[in-house]
């Protein structure tokens, strides 16, 4: 039997499965204070057996460098309580005898559709996940990337449409790509909730603009075999093909791997890719 | 004994050494077609007894993926006779005993400036290589990173000076990176080759203006603990503090890291960086 944890900024799921990451049961609950949260995960699944391993797809920013004194705490975070929690050690008090694997909701999502999902077989692939913010799970030559602490994709810089005098909302960076493009972003932008602005509306080509930016970086820096972009924000129709067409504009025939038309995919696994990701983390 | 050997696009340098990169006795040669360069290699290398190890760190684009069945094999590139050479064959057919590695010039160069050079003891280094282009070699969590082929850093797009009206020379992109700030971008832009303009010359603040926005992009996406700039580009005096300092503004507290005042650092092995590289690649 292994487990898994996806411990989210507003709600945890923990759930049962196989090592094809199938969720064989599964328990969803409001994230409270870190030790009734993981508390309640523990008692959830020591009720099920005793588990072999045990994945967590945790929110961060989290220490993720293996032989630093803080591993698998979080850092500073908007979260009440949350800031220093350690999220393995209640865990492995109560499993000591199970294998623990801890990363990021992004990378986790990441890994679960590169193994079953949208991109099942691939060993090279980015999941970029757009929302209230935006963030990148990098999985590389089949090892989630982490650096010396995880990808803050949301944050970079990309140029600004020419015509596009929109400040950005990034609080750090004003028009960072997060500034100019997450769900609240379009929402000041253009006085309406992504969800309600139609597949036809402007907004979506220059949503495509900001995003072929961002993904060119990753195809720059990483080299990923394919991209998959999901998110309430990535949902609406025809926007992976937008994006995939401004990429191959700008790439201009130096990058032949995004003439792929596969190369940006949707995801497959939709909100269940973080449990299923860490269902699956302790294989790697 | 260890062997390396730098395959360079113009001469190649071929070594014996040991284990913390320390060249013992080495050759420099042209580069000319694949067989009569690498038989050489072998030849001067055999002379001198019987390597363990070969590390070859090699001018791109090459295929290293180690499943591929092309690796070590070279893709289109504008060098006579090479393109779909193999590197690693006529190496391994006179060495059959020994241990074979091969990355990339600037990955080698990355690793032996985290070794012994200038981030000696780091896990995460990026080496960033300033001349006739740009290119860039990551070493994250003490990994090479390759991705489907490897960086190709200098063509990702960043934001324009607003006041800088120059098209850029990339033939592919025009103001991609590479376009805007290797040698012969900053030689057509202010009609002087790189060298002769003084570190006073406004050519430099511009030049950091464009760096500082590359290496941006490495830290939102591979978060690196320190990045080693070189190059001929790179030698100019004060330019890496003024790199530092321009990140540091577009960071404006978010990424903590850089704010580290070696955050930004120039090498420490100079031209021997590639073959000492060479020379501890097999320790990966």
């Amino acid at each position: 039997m292994r487990a898994g944890i996806e411990l989210g900024g507003t709600k945890t799921v923990v759930a049962i499965g196989n090592e094809r990451g199938d969720v064989l049961e599964e328990i969803r609950y409001p994230t409270s204070d870190p030790a009734t949260t993981l508390n309640r995960a523990c008692e959830w699944i020591a009720a099920r057996g005793d588990p072999k391993s045990i994945g967590i797809a945790a929110f961060g920013p989290i220490v993720l460098q293996k032989n630093h004194e803080q591993y698998g705490r979080l850092l500073a975070t908007p979260k009440k309580n949350w800031q220093g929690a350690s999220i393995c050690e209640p865990i492995s008090r109560t499993f000591p005898k199970a294998k623990l694997a801890l990363d990021t909701d992004v990378n986790a999502a990441a890994l679960a559709e590169a193994r079953v999902g949208a991109g099942a077989g691939v060993d090279d692939l980015v999941y970029i996940t757009i929302g209230t913010g935006i963030g990148a799970g990098i999985l590389t030559e089949g090892r989630l990337l982490h650096g010396t602490l995880h990808a803050e994709f949301g944050h970079l810089k990309v140029p600004r449409e020419p015509n596009d005098a929109f400040a950005g909302i990034c609080p750090f960076h004003g028009d960072c790509l997060e500034g100019m493009a997450s769900g609240p972003a379009i929402a000041a932008r253009w006085n309406e909730s992504a969800d309600r602005l139609p597949a036809t509306h402007p907004a979506w080509e220059l949503q495509a603009w900001y995003l072929a930016h961002g993904v060119l970086s990753l195809v720059a820096i990483v080299a990923p075999a394919c991209v998959v972009i999901g998110g309430g924000v990535a949902q609406v129709e025809g926007l992976h093909q937008k994006i995939q067409t401004q990429l191959c504009r700008l790439s201009a025939g130096y990058f032949p791997l995004v003439e792929d038309k596969n190369f940006i995919r949707a995801p497959m696994l939709g909100q269940q890719a973080g449990i299923i990701g860490a269902l699956i983390l302790c294989d790697l």
